[in-house]
């Protein structure tokens, strides 16, 4: 394979735009690239904290991550909520449960497996971010004409980014996304036009889940990729994955 | 900070879950550390390709870095398809034309500088990916009965990894959205219930663009970060940021 066969100088020193423009040489050096992809394979989404605290330095650069994600036609639709208040974390924490009697209802046979699974990180984790997309975003067109829910893919970008950082600095972070947003945009004081895409548990774990919770939990695995990835129409098989099954990890 | 000041030991053979369960314990070595984040501060929304290729291990390694997003009730909804026939290029080549100057005429003064910024990656990327929601999503409720556009969110997630993953392998990148969903869903046989969030323009670059291509057309500037982040309640200003300006990096 080109990229792991080449030699790769040293990256730090290396111009962005250089004269060798093969991938070859414009990719990361070895060791570089294995923790970037260390960090997509272990980031887990975390629901258990053991509190403790995010230094202010440590969060700045985690949200600086964040706002350096792709956005459609660059607007930068991402705000950020810190909720450090008690009582606004109780709210929230009482909103998220009511959402969890709702929805195990909804789910039917799978309720009871469904109430197991807590949310408890809302009130013991670190730091409490809540992400909503701005107001005013109906004034950018630019890739949004016929796909206006391209401003939350940006902003779902931005979360990955501190998702994968933080678990560089060994820190949780679980994505809670079982509220009614309209109760939640009440209590954040949100303009009419915003809307809260997210409540992000961050901060110490005692451990990272080993797999995915729901995977070891045993509510959910995860899907062959070859069965998710078709050559040139829907559903016909990739050759990519003609020469046996996908590689199975966690 | 807390995560720079202590001691942090070699991180590869380090158990996930080890007796020493401090952030600093379980954060990356430094050097892996700073590769995430610059993957993240490198990545760049490329619409220039050289051609070229990407090998199927490479691929498949970029795949499988996407299929490791995080999913809401861990649903996997992303599908991929690879478009390599030179002729279903060239019809997602000309819906994209089309739907550039629909957006150009609804952008009103906007119009002629959007004209120029051009969307050639559809014809010259070594790999094109459609990336679309799987049918069959309103099975899905576990953080979705009152958020179902998380299915988007997830799979947003997944494409921000592949491309952090490509920033490493020295890939370009670059993820289209102007174009009308239904007509691309039509040229790729997608069925009923699924639907194209993204055409991803994949392959080797001349070079990576120093800074975001529309901040260097002066389409846009990133904003402050501390515009940003509020604390406890929208329009707030965080404390996070009251020393100073923010970082300004690009």
């Amino acid at each position: 394979m080109a990229c792991d066969t080449s030699p790769v100088s040293g990256t730090d020193t290396l111009p962005i735009s250089g004269a060798d423009t093969s991938p070859a040489a414009q990719a990361f050096a070895p060791a570089e690239r294995e923790a970037v992809y260390r960090a997509i394979h272990q980031r887990r989404d975390m629901r258990h904290f053991s509190g403790g605290q995010v230094a202010p330095e440590l969060l700045r650069r985690l949200l600086e991550a964040a706002h350096h994600a792709p956005s459609v036609g660059f607007m930068q639709p991402w705000r950020f909520i810190r909720i450090s208040r008690p009582d606004t974390r109780a709210r929230l924490h009482a909103l998220v449960e009511a959402e969890r009697v709702q929805t195990a209802q909804a789910l039917g046979v799978r309720q009871e497996e469904f109430m197991r699974l807590k949310v408890q990180g809302v009130l013991d984790c670190a730091e409490l971010l809540a992400v909503a997309l701005s107001d005013g975003r109906e004034r950018h067109i630019f890739g949004r004409r016929t796909l206006p829910q391209m401003d939350l893919a940006s902003a779902s970008c931005a979360i990955q980014n501190l998702w994968l950082a933080a678990r560089a600095e060994g820190l949780g972070l679980g994505w809670v996304s079982i509220f009614d947003p309209l109760a939640v945009a009440r209590v954040l004081g949100l303009p009419e036009g915003a809307e809260v895409i997210a409540l992000l548990c961050l901060g110490p774990v005692s451990a990272f889940y080993e797999q995915p919770m729901l995977q070891q939990e045993r509510w959910a695995r995860r899907a062959a990729l070859g069965d998710l990835v078709f050559d040139e129409q829907w559903g016909q098989p990739s050759a990519l994955f003609a020469e046996g099954p996908a590689l199975e990890s966690d």
